[in-house]
């Protein structure tokens, strides 16, 4: 299946809004085995928008829109495919109803505009949006697939999703994720390909949250092949595995702490932060979390974690001598199950040897075992506090087993 | 002046790579008065590329292309426009001696396919690249411009600069940004029109760092008119402007710091390392930052900052009381010029009144002045960590006065 997404409005054009729809909806169709060949963003004219679809629809089988579904009179998808594809709008009671209820609901007045909402080309099947007034429907014409979707990317996943369960019944597809870490894309794939798999079976590479995950897409609900293939891959990478369907590495480090009812204790020179905040953006992060210091500087490493001033004049602060010493600081301050401390550069040293030198600690108490590990990472400042913080999440993850 | 984007890349239309360089270049080249009508992403695919390409070409006075610069097969923009404008492939002496240069210094074996970086359309100029071995140029084709970008969005932001820069030389364009924070865009905008600003000067908004940024772009290059104006601006908005110029909130907090030989001292509950790692992900951050602790939990609170037991008891750890103890503890454990702390509910709560209820506390030594702020966030978990984390900054900044 062949596809195309038309992305309506200005503000994309005008780059205030980066454009992560065609990103959302690519990666979340690819599963379903539809690739999109073309993308275009055009303005909210009406002339544009009808004439980016219908050159869209005269060469693809599917088309996704994207935005122009609001109220006012810049949003004007609706009327444009009703158009272009020679269809009446009809005002759809049941949706009426809801918006009537919600502005009711809400102690807001309702408009004539608002009435936009509840119109649709003739013969559309709707799909409700839990997160706006703006419901996404779609439709078929010769053959073909239609979705319109809104603009905001919390309201494309939640009718897409929709959309693509109604689809998934239909076409009878299964989908698992392997997620990896500390091995790269090429290699992955080039021990893929030496693999003797199962030809039903898509199975394909891309970046995840925490390093790079391996999907497997099957057109046929053939259960079992499909765990005996999750199986022998899992087999073959399981040095590097961390989880399976999962979008966020902090978030299978978290689960599993939950799981196992144990707590989690941080102290971060390099990471700066960045491994407290992207274990606390998980909601559920305080039923682990003990505590997380950001001991940046040499005077933190000291007062915090009694860090000796000899030791950091000896080693500096980038030195196994240093991460021991944060890591048994941390340990004797806090109660928890798990400790883990990060100290390296993220930006370029004038030594080779110690450009982008980190070292990671891990302590698990219940078993009295250290784990300190020294690498070299790459990138920009950014990058590499990221890749630290990945690095450090999947090693916990694989001391708790 | 009316544009086109042309993305060519498989990795875009599979939802591999977000496509940030649309907003990066439509943001970049409004300050000259550019703007964009369409854009349009397509795959690695020679006849797509050039049916796109001439569409576009017909359509528009200036095209950018980005992407499919790189030296292997996959890549093809260049030949593709070549092909599209008639004109022969040229081999660039001085382009090939800098790529065989780059090998041999980096101990690396060139290959016949890397000569392929060094061909560009016949009358082209180029623009060196220094960040990665793929040049961009840019053409003239009956009084249109051609700008051709690699895809890597700091190599997009290198080439594109430099283009923009010998653009400028010849159109004469002033430009002066204002940045704002704790005024929302519709309320800049409508104190915007209610000033009696110079026509000769376009004024907009949009988001910026640290809240709204005022873009001012003028295509004289009458200075003194142009203060005019920052002055009658920073005026009106004095009360919200924290900068100029800046690109980066924490980067004007660290600058400041820096210029007055000042220290900082974070900790923060609710933006759980938000705050440091925005701090530190600047790289001299080290210049001003004394510590940064997480106190997520009511244990690291009492023990880290002396927050007292009965305070977290009486009025929970989102209150003034537990807010000021924070303060107080810091100031106590570290000796540094300011202090700030942040608490707070980060996700929904129950209580409509608690609901993004954020404190944060900021302490000035030299003047011993406190400041101590409630105030209600919306949006996301992350939307409000990061919104609170920009009112934090903004917030020291404007007491360093």
């Amino acid at each position: 299946m062949r596809a195309a997404v038309l992305n309506i409005g200005d503000e994309v054009l005008l780059g205030h809004t980066i454009n992560t729809n065609l990103s959302l909806i690519a990666k979340t169709i690819w599963d379903y085995g539809i690739l999109i060949d073309e993308q275009v963003t055009v303005r909210d004219e009406k002339k544009d928008i009808i004439e980016a679809f219908c050159r869209l629809f005269d060469k693809y089988d599917m088309i996704f829109t994207s935005g122009g579904l609001g109220p006012t009179v810049d949003d004007m998808t609706t009327e444009c495919i009703a158009d272009a594809l020679g269809r009446d709008l009809v005002l759809n009671e049941d949706v009426l109803k809801d918006l009537e209820y919600y502005f009711i609901s809400s102690g807001r007045k309702m408009t004539e505009n608002n009435k936009k909402q509840a119109v649709f080309p003739s013969d559309s099947e709707v799909i409700n949006n839990d997160f706006g007034t703006a419901s996404g429907y779609f439709l078929r014409e010769q053959g073909k697939w239609i979705i319109v979707l809104p603009g905001p990317p919390i309201e494309v996943k939640n009718i897409l999703t929709k959309f693509l369960n109604r689809y998934k019944t239909k076409e009878k597809i299964s989908i698992k994720i392997i997620n990896t870490q500390g091995i790269g894309e090429s290699t992955l794939e080039e021990r893929l390909r030496k693999l003797d798999l199962n030809s039903n079976y898509s199975v394909n590479t891309y970046f995840g949250s925490g390093g790079v995950d391996i999907k497997i897409v099957s057109e046929d609900r053939n259960g079992n092949e499909l765990q005996k293939l999750v199986d022998k891959l899992t087999k073959e990478f399981k040095e590097n595995i961390y989880d399976y369907d999962s979008d966020s590495i902090s978030k299978s480090l978290l689960k599993k702490l939950i799981e196992k009812d144990k707590t989690v204790a941080f102290a971060e020179s390099c990471t700066g932060g960045n491994v407290s905040i992207r274990f606390i953006e998980n909601p559920d992060a305080s039923r682990a979390l003990i505590c997380s210091l950001v001991t940046y500087s040499d005077e933190s490493k000291m007062k915090e974690l009694d860090v000796k001033a000899e030791t950091l004049k000896e080693h500096t602060a980038v030195s196994e001598e240093v991460a021991r010493e944060m890591l048994e600081g941390l340990k004797n301050k806090y109660h928890a199950d798990y400790y883990a401390i990060t100290t390296g550069y993220a930006s370029p040293t004038e030594d080779k040897r110690t450009n982008g030198l980190v070292y990671i600690g891990i302590y698990d108490r219940e078993n009295d075992k250290t784990i300190l590990l020294e690498d070299n990472f790459f990138g920009t400042r950014m990058q590499i506090i990221d890749r630290v913080t990945n690095y450090l999440f999947f090693n916990i993850i694989k001391l708790m087993g």
